[in-house]
């Protein structure tokens, strides 16, 4: 028995005007979906709480089963670990920015103009060779990802991640100075090392050939979302069981990580609107052939079309991940293989944010107990047979099909 | 965005014999409770928990999202501030009656023939009287509310409520003496000073002129419900709201005003059957167009009816209710107002107390996930897409509509 785990991230909506009052799902055709729906057991989901919207690092860590209250330890941690960045216990991760700032500090453009990630790279090069000569008492790592995206990693004893942002969140802002959040020693060390950072890093940058060419220069780093490593029992423990994850994401892949699973690259998978979806399912497949028990394929672009405040694109977006799913149902093996396909939170085409609104989920499977709910989308599952649960409660329901779990008592 | 949150003290009932077997509920013709499950989204709502009879203080406080397990402090002090009594944080509030004992300290009549209010005001002056000559170590507060009802407070340092009460809470039985719950020398020191008191206030009553006309004389005091100031962050702080309450309850006042809610005054709502339904209405929306973003209006009678083991009367007050919110819904605006109603708790007409069944709750709004179901009540609502949800859910989601809650993560 193995398991596909689809999230198709921001994918639950609020009834759209533009939609004759419907949710995307509500609008889009989905026959695949709805084939998923007739055949298994249906429901709604909060991926954390009623009513709270859950960032993606908190809502993906509660699909996979652990309770964001617990263990949820900053985002930075998770984005480096997704880029690729080794983390130990202890190391301070951040989510940094190339951005654009004036002759006082002013922050211009939070994106430096969404620089290209060809002359990021170019930045990011010069960076690590100023940090080696230089000495922060503490390792410094630094990798950027994609466009203005980064993350900066501090390897050392005695840091903490109680500390605040340099980021002032808007343009036309001055940077801001990094502050201890508590009263500890490590909190004072670790903001006084990332304030001398962000000085020094402006000074290399502003000196770089490169910058002198653009338009908005990359002259800053903004530093957010200081996190440590999650302390995780893996899945590959907890459920003794071989899993993976395919996404485009650095964020979800370093949540998938601290869990446990292997990172499968897919080429063409971009978390775009132009993500091979067909590349990511049979990629998904292959592995479930290969002998893993659990993929986990996370696609994002619906959350985009919901931040681009796009109904017309989501509803597209949807039918076109439809159409991929159907694909994959039909190579896949029903007698062995359950299915579970859900949404890691509402994003609101207009409100363009995380909303805390739950999400529809739909399971099926050789020995799914089979409800009369016919069609996927919010209101529907509602009406099914796994009525309301908690994000955290899925793998458990997943893995226990799979016999995976471990009886509680004697 | 606003909200419009409607509590139907003790509306939900269990099925009742001579009703044909319906809840007074379903009896009811309510067709504007209706319209709200029509157009919005139906669910049933476990005030505390599954089988839990909550009383009013604790299913208001949960309603409001503050999970009594962890902020309930006893009713003392609730009913104390909703009597309008300042509470700093330490001291012990009490509810207290004005009853009738015969010479041995049998309490012949807990509630003093339910003595008048005008009565009882003039032995609460001169109790006052008495305690500002006396010294027990401490300032003592007391204020007569609605007929028996008062309350008192002790001010002062390392005060304990860890005290059981004097109450016996039947006639026939000796007042009791307090005596600590745990081995704190607080709750030592505060048993005493009630002990004391208790004394002291017999003998006021006992030689007040008025109570030698009385036939049922209000010659003690009994003591119940000892409670500290729940330490409760304020709605306002947590949501970046105004809100207010309109209720006739003290308890219910105290409860809202400890969560930051201002209290709204409404002459003619009196939490009998006679209350001026209208003009809470009138108040409220008027309140929601000054600038408030929430209301909460509490609603008693249909709670009273069930105590009177009176199905019929519940009935009656449901469709009072029904018509008076008629006419709310037709002058507010659908377009930014959210409305939600739900019930504090079942209050069963045969048995005449509050009991663990869960409670039905409509939510309609601009934005909500609109469901199938067409009436309001126990059943039906328990089919709707809210599912089934705890009492502390219902504000989280609520704020969440306004745009009100904090992402979880980033």
């Amino acid at each position: 028995m193995k398991a596909l785990f689809v999230v198709l991230d921001g994918m639950a909506d609020r009834p759209v005007a533009e939609l004759g009052r419907k949710t995307p799902l509500q609008a889009a055709r989905t026959p695949n979906m709805d084939r998923l729906a007739r055949s298994g057991a249906c429901g709604i989901v909060d991926p954390v709480a009623p009513g709270i919207p859950p960032g993606s690092d908190v809502a993906n860590m509660a699909l996979l089963g652990y309770d964001p209250h617990e263990h949820y330890t900053g985002r930075g941690a998770l984005e480096a670990l997704g880029a690729g960045l080794d983390l130990g216990p202890g190391d301070v991760a951040f989510r940094c920015n190339f951005a654009t700032v004036n002759e006082n500090g002013v922050v211009l453009d939070r994106r430096a103009g969404r620089i290209s990630t060809e002359n990021a790279s170019v930045l990011a090069e010069a960076i690590r060779e100023a940090l080696e000569e230089a000495d922060f008492g503490v390792e410094v790592k630094f990798v950027n990802t994609v466009q203005h995206r980064a993350v900066l990693v501090l390897k050392g004893e005695a840091l903490s991640r109680a500390i605040s942002d340099t980021d002032p969140k808007e343009n036309g802002k001055p940077l801001k100075k990094c502050v201890p959040l508590d009263s500890s020693p490590e909190a004072k060390k670790t903001a006084d090392i990332v304030n001398n950072l962000s000085e020094f890093l402006m000074k290399v940058l502003r000196e770089h050939p490169l910058n002198k060419e653009l338009e908005r220069p990359a002259n800053a780093i903004l530093f957010r979302g200081a996190g440590t490593l999650p302390d995780l029992r893996p899945l590959s423990e907890l459920y003794s069981i071989r899993g993976a994850c395919i996404s485009a994401v650095a964020l979800v892949k370093g949540v998938c990580k601290a869990a446990g699973l292997d990172i499968l690259d897919v080429p063409g998978a971009t978390g775009s609107y132009d993500t091979n979806l067909d590349a990511k399912f049979s990629r998904a497949l292959e592995a479930l052939n290969e002998g893993y028990d659990l993929m986990f394929v996370h696609i994002k672009a619906t959350d985009v079309a919901s931040h681009d405040h796009d109904a017309a694109k989501k509803v597209w977006f949807l039918e076109r991940v439809d159409e991929a799913l159907g694909k994959a149902l039909d190579a896949l093996s029903t007698e062995d293989t359950y299915v579970l396909i859900t949404s890691d939170h509402t994003t609101s085409v207009r409100t363009g944010k995380h909303e805390g609104d739950p999400v529809p989920a739909a399971l099926a499977g050789p020995e799914v107990r089979v409800d009369a709910v016919e069609r996927f989308d919010e209101i529907n599952c509602s009406r099914g047979s796994l009525c309301r649960l908690r994000g955290i409660d899925l793998m458990p329901i997943l893995m226990n099909l799979l016999g995976k779990v471990e009886r509680f008592g004697f």
